[in-house]
Formats: structure tokens, sequence, C-alpha cells
């Protein structure tokens, strides 16, 4: 019995696999690497110190890159009067259906009969509070208040928070109620600047997530019905995840002077006279990781890229004699302290664990396999005669090792690193381009939705909003971008209206 | 006028000074740093990039001495149902008439006749939540789901967050509405462990203001009357500040089993039998940011210890003569990049800016000077010729300057900045000890709080919480803690009672 569980077990760590229920697996797959979960706040999760720990590295390596790029961090309020809010009158519509108000300030305690305690809201508000949802109006007010003249500008700004939409279907991490994220805000001279700005961080994302994530994107440009309410213009990049469905990763929006006119964002420019801001603002969030786990893991539980994972190498000693015991632990410390020391990955000391703990060795190893650490390598008595040790890596099958001498795993461990980031890119890269499929047949793309799971079609596009909605609703899917390396192609007629286009659109089903 | 002006300005940048009015000193400071501000939100503060680049210091250099210890990071729910806080009643008092409460989840836009939009609450919610004022109650939920064995112990979790006590009084970072901080939250097997960590995390907090924020703090117990809502044992660190104030800059609270049977944290023991984990919590806060103001800054701005300055060294090229001005901003280049690349402080590359801008020299040194930052240097003309640069300390007169070779700078440069830490916190500990006054005589007592800015009083103490209570009352101070380190003294007559008593308590007034 036992046994025969050990055997189903190898074969696949994770209950049901991808194949057979996609949105359960992934449940699974946060459960057995311990990353999340659900708590009885409506839609919030809890981050545990796994998932917690990716985060952290996503934040600390995406900051250094908005740093270099010249933005500066700062802090703005958690409520937002709700007069801000009804300024611009597209953002408030926008996010009026998922908005968490604080009416009250106080709570008055009333003892009851059985010497418990009931807490009753008091201390109405004049005016209620929403937690934010995002922050244009809360830093535009602040904008209003720092930016004079054209000397100010730009001016470039960037928050670490959390923000709050009510959830009606939350999943951990793609879409909770509360969520940590990042919100940029800029204000610029003049629009030129202010849509270089929204490109440059489009870009930036782009090779976070090709660099940092191996999560090859389609970058795009939102239609009109998918924008960001009060945004001129949103870009976003699009990942393809394992049941081929899209997630958008992130998003930088060009927002004109839609809110700089309704909240006073107005400068002396060069020329004396008074104008308002061109300004942008752009996000990603905890949903990134969300992303990651739906875009590499396996049958076998989480596969994290290097570069965000807490614990890169696992080092496990195997110690079946007690006599070697103590020498094969001091070998595995040994080693951990030298790779520390000497090496590195992407700028970063590597991130090693030696896991001594008294328990069964296959315990050990299916745990860090569902963690998706990125290597472990085990020690035992006969490594530490022949000098060798036992590689194995979590992009290749489980129970593949390769027994090499130490001395080369130390010397080759960035580019073993660098080769998993590579594989992983890679299998990702397969797997959208081998779902993308160019299309320009209606009748074909009525039928093609009606699979079980459809990837995403490429179709010469120029409806009208109402035909693009139309078309979403019918089939379930929406356009995912008008993919920016892929515009002003020959003109073709357009799938729907049949007119030449220039323009190509993404369609597909999203999470 | 314009020199009368700056002659005013050189003898003091901030208006008031401390001794004309030290609250409006405190403000004048932090404006003058462009550190934080007022927002409509009641209570809430805007912190500036220059305030967070400090709180991100504090937050980096204190995560590594968490994780030191064995501490990992995790994210909780910023809601807490009330049913929660109502599981602890001490607790649920304690924070009551503090607590913002959210009460719906969505709200109506209505059409006004002028276009405009209103925005009226709606979907009510069944039970309300209050935004965590902190979070023992619904981490300690996660606690009672994660623990089941004493393997699981101790549970050592770390969270950076927001949260919210709504504030009557409101001052930037001393006491504002949301504040950001971190909250430590633990869980162990016996009571001497969790008296174990509590005091070592108090004893960490202790030297982490004195090492990072060059803070001496009198580290002590609280008496039950000051103790944190639900704890059994408090520990404090208490800072003097330049008006002889006491501020709590962080504690570190012991909980007993007080939490754990609320909340039913239980776990099976060694024995077999179900008992109740021990627990403990502990946090500091943006309020160490004000703390750091009113220690060090001075009459012509903000001072900064060198570890927290997001810029410690700022090179300003005076380039009188359009010739030589390019060779001068070049040296200045070259010699940031000398530090960045061979120098570190602290463990942490040194932080350099260089100050080009074309505005006159005397704004831009008046700039940093009120922002802070612990060195600057400049380089002219004639330095260049001679190899030299003119330094000048933020601990020093405004005026004081030194000619100093180049090399001799970058040689001493940690030495320099160690000593400008080292001067801070003498001039602090000298502040604090000639302040604090040993008395056994009630009489004394009375009369001393009659002073305009008394200090801080040191007393033999066992008087009982109702007799501490109306003392303080009295007198409008409270006990700051009973100091550690002073305690178990030869017994001597209490100041009250007369009893003799080896316990010593610190009075004073407080922020």
């Amino acid at each position: 019995m036992a046994k025969q569980q050990q055997k189903k077990k190898q074969q696949t760590a994770i209950q049901p696999t991808r194949s057979d229920d996609f949105p359960e697996w992934y449940q699974q797959v946060i459960r057995a690497a311990d990353m999340a979960e659900n708590s009885e706040t409506r839609g919030c999760m809890v981050i545990k110190p796994w998932g917690y720990g990716i985060w952290e590295l996503i934040q600390q390596q995406l900051d250094v890159r908005f740093k270099e790029t010249g933005h500066q961090n700062a802090y703005f309020p958690l409520l937002i009067p709700l007069s801000y809010l009804e300024k611009e009158a597209g953002h408030a519509e926008g996010f009026a259906t998922e908005c968490a108000v604080v009416t009250h300030h106080r709570l008055e305690t009333e003892k009851q009969d059985d010497g418990s305690v009931k807490m009753v809201p008091t201390g109405k508000l004049t005016e209620p509070y929403v937690i934010r949802p995002t922050s244009e109006t809360i830093i535009g007010s602040a904008f209003s208040r720092w930016i004079e003249s054209y000397r100010d500008l730009p001016l470039l700004v960037n928050q670490w928070a959390n923000v709050m939409r009510w959830e009606m279907r939350p999943r951990l991490f793609l879409r909770t109620a509360e969520f940590l994220w990042q919100e940029g805000h800029t204000a610029h001279e003049t629009e030129n600047e202010a849509i270089e700005e929204t490109r440059t961080i489009h870009r930036l994302y782009e090779e976070f997530l090709r660099d940092h994530l191996a999560i090859p994107v389609i970058p795009g440009e939102k239609t009109e019905a998918e924008r960001f309410p009060g945004a001129d213009m949103t870009l976003t990049v699009e990942a393809m995840v394992q049941d081929k469905k899209a997630i958008q990763a992130g998003t930088s929006h060009y927002l004109g002077q839609n809110f700089s006119k309704a909240q006073d964002i107005s400068f002396t420019g060069r020329d004396g006279a008074t104008q308002h801001a061109y300004t942008t603002s752009w996000g990603v969030s905890t949903r990134l990781i969300g992303t990651l786990i739906m875009a590499h893991s396996d049958d076998d539980g989480l596969v994290l890229p290097p570069r965000v994972a807490p614990q890169q190498i696992i080092i496990i000693p195997v110690t079946p004699k007690e006599e070697t015991r103590e020498a094969i632990i001091d070998a595995c410390q040994a080693l951990a302290e030298v790779l520390r020391r000497e090496k590195s990955y992407g700028g970063q000391p590597l991130r090693i664990h030696v896991d001594s703990r008294d328990i069964g060795g296959g315990v050990k190893k299916w745990e860090w396999v569902k963690k998706g650490a990125p290597i472990r390598i085990e020690i035992g008595p006969r490594d530490l005669e022949s000098g060798k040790v036992c590689l194995q890596r979590r992009d290749q099958a489980p129970n593949a090792k390769e027994f090499i001498p130490k001395e080369d795993f130390i010397r080759h461990v960035e580019e073993t690193l660098a080769d998993i980031h590579n594989q992983l890119l890679q299998r990702a890269t397969e797997l959208r381009d081998n779902n993308i499929t160019t299309c320009t047949d209606l009748g074909e793309f009525t039928n093609y939705w009606d699979q079980e799971q459809p990837g995403w079609l490429l179709t010469p596009w120029n409806g009208s909003r109402e035909q693009e909605e139309e078309l979403s609703k019918k089939h379930k899917i929406t356009i995912r971008c008008l993919p920016l390396d892929l515009q002003d192609e020959d003109p073709s007629p357009c799938i729907l209206t049949g007119e030449p286009t220039p323009q190509r659109a993404i369609w597909g089903r999203s999470y």
C-alpha cells in the first residue's frame, strides 16, 4: 500500500494533473508548495513565507529597474475621499462596483450576558472613504500641490502598496480582493514625453517578465473596450499559460490630460502660460505569481525560474550510516559556503539551503520538488569518497540525476541556473508560438472557439467597439491586445467587416 | 535685502528654532527637508521620496536582522472580521475607539444635473470589517490553522504592512491614522522560549536604534497600566528627544496564552497532550522617523545618521568660470565613481549624489543642509589644481569646512561617516544622561514637573496601578518604563509608599 502510494507519487505529485483539471491543479500546486491560502476575510488571501519570498524578489528586482529609470518611491494614503473619486467620471464608474467603503471610525463594545463582547460600529463619518482600488485620484491631488512650473516636470513616482477591489470570484494570486502591487504615477510637460514614458515602462515589463520570470509575453495595446477607466491608451503584456488562456500580466496607461484636468495638475509652461500636465500610470501585482505558477509548473508541483526562487539550490545530505553522518553534513555546509562566497546569479548572491532535517530522503526530495527549487544537490557517503555530487534539476524529470565532480558543479553553477531559466523560457515560448494561429476567415474563427482549450487567434481587425463586444460575448473571448510588433502589416480584409486593414488583433480566453 | 536674508538664513535655516517652539520647529524641519505632508484623508500623511527613502533603509536594515534571527516574512489580510476582534476582550476594548470600519462593498454612481457624478455607498456587508489596527487576531487565526504539533514550533513570522488607528491629534510620523510598520508574531512551545524571544527582539531594537539611528534608548518594561492590550508583559525602548520628552520607539510583547486561548492556537505536545502555545508580538513603525528627527535635527534642519541617509555624500561642483566647468563636473563624477566602486559603509555601497544643477551654490548648499545629508563635498577650480576637496559635515557648524587632499578623503571616508554617527550618538547620550535625575523625595518629585521642559525622573517605585495613574494624571506624566538595567538595586523607599523596593521607574512627559 505504502509502496503503491509512493509509486503513484513518483508518477505525479499533484492531483489532479493539468490535463485532468487545470484550475484545481493550480490550487493544489499552491497548497503543495505552501505558498498561500484563503482567509476568512472575503476574497483575501494569506501569503505564506514561500509565496511572499517570491514577491520580495520580484519587488527588489523591479525596484532596481524603476530607480535606474529615474523613479522614486513614495507613499500615499490608503483611504480616498469619495469626492476625489467623483472627479473623473469614467474612472469612478470603472471602479464603483468593487470599492470597500469605510463609513465609521470607532466601535462600541457591548458586554453580553455570557461575558463575551460584541462590537458595533459607531462614529459615523460625514464623508465616507474608499480603500484605494488604485491611486490615480489621491496621487493626482498631491501632484496638483507639488507641480507649479515646467521645472518640476517630469515627476516620476512609484508606490509599493496594497489595494482592494471587491472580487466576486476570487482566485489565489490571480484575482483577490486585496492584492499587493506597485503603481507608478508620472506627470510630464508634453504629450510625447508622457507617451514615451508609457512605452518605456511597457518594454521594462516585457523584459522583466522575460528575463526574470522566464515568461515570453505579447506586448500590445488594448482596444477602447478593454482600456483602464480614464485612460487614452492602455498598453499590456499578455502571457499565455499552459491551458492556453491569457493573463494580463502588467499594464501601462497613457492618461492624457484626463486626470490632470479633473484634478487641476497644472503648471506654468516655458511660454509663461498655464497648462495641464500629461500623466501616466502603470502597475504589476501579486498576479505575477499566479502567472508564474500557471506558466511553468508541472504535475509534480511548482517550477520556479532561478531569479525569483527564494531558495535556488537545496543541498540534501544523504546519511544512511551514523558513522559518516557528520562528515557528510559538514561537506554540505562547506559546499554551501563556497557557493555563497564565490558565486552569484543575476547580480545577487546565491540563495542556498542545506536541508539536514532528520526525516526520510524521499519526503524531503518531494517537498523541494513541489516547492519548485531549481536545483537539488545530494551528497552521500559514496559521493564524499569520489568527490562528486548528485545534481537534480527541477526543469528535468523528477528522477533524472547526474553525478558530476563537485568542482565542476561549482565552476558551472551560474551557467546551470541560466540554462534552467532558458529552458523554461524556451518551453513557454514554444507553447505560446504553437498556439497562436493566424485566422482570416470568419467561419474558421467561429468554429475555433468550440474546442476545449483553444489558443489565441490573430486576425486582421477594424471592427467597431460594438462589433468587438458582440463577438467577445458570443465566444466568451476578448481582444487581448493589438500586438505592437504585428501592426502595420500589409492590409488584409478585416475578419468581420471585410475592409482591408493593417491592424491585427489577438483574441483569446483569459483569467 | 537679499544679503540680509541670506545672513539671517546662515544663522538658522529653520524658523522657529527648537528653543522658540519645538513642535512647530519639528513641522518646519519636515517641510524644509521635503519629507512628508498632511493629506486630505483625515490624519493620514503623504510620505514624500526623501522621507520614504529613510523608511526604505530602516526597512532593509531591520529586515536583515529579522531574517538572521530566524524570522520569515508573510502577508495577512488588511481587513479583520469584527468577530475576530471580539475574541480577546481586553484587546478589543483597547483598540475599539480608533478602528476604521468597512461596512459596504460598492458604490452607486448618481449622475447629477450638472453632468457631475455623485457616489453613494451600497452593498451593505452582513459582517463589517475593521482595517487592522494591529494583526494579532488575524495572524492568530492563521497560526491556529498552521500549528498542529510541537514540531511546528517555534513559528516566527514578520509582516511589513500599513495599519490604521483613528487618531484625534495626528502629528506627521509620530502619530498618524495610517502608518507603516513591521509586526512580528511568534508562537512557542514554552513560556520560557516565548519570553526569550520577547527579550531577543527587545535587544535587537535597542541595538538597531543605537547602531543605525544613533539613538541611545532606555530599555525597560512597561507597567501594567501602560501595557499593550492583551499582553502579559510589554518591553519598550524609550528615546529622549531634544525637548526632553520621551518617545516610545518600539515595543516587544509577551502575550502569554491570552491570544492562543482566545483563538485556539493549540498543539500536541511532546507528551501527546494538547496544549496552548505561548505567543509574542513586536513592532516598530514610521514613528522611528519622527523620533530620528526630534533626536538629532537642529535649527538648520534635518540631521541624518549616515546609515539611514538616502544620500550620504553630496558632491557639489563649484563652477564660477565657464572654461573650467566641464573639468570640474568631470572631477566630481569621477570622485563619485571611485567612492561607489571602492568604498562601503555598514555593509552597503555608499549613496552618493552629484548635484550639478545650474542654480546658485548657496541655495544648493542650504537645500542639502536642510535635508540632512551627512557629508557635503565641494570641488572648485582651485581644488582641482591643488588636488583637494572642501569637506563639510552636517554634524558640524554649517560654515565649518576643511580642505583636505582628495585621496585622504577617499581613504578615510568610512571613518568619517562612522565618526558622524558616533558624534550624533554621543550628543544624544549626553542629552539623555544629563536629563535623567534620580529622585527619592516626593516633594522634589512634585516640584520637578513645574518646569517648562522637564527631563525624566528615576525613582524607587512600588505603588499600585491606581497610585501610578493618579500621579500620572496630576503631573501629565507616565511611567515610561521600569528600566531593565536598573532593577534589583539595593532596596530604597518607594517615593510614594515609602516601602523599601528594589524596583526603579522612569517618569516623564511623552509624545
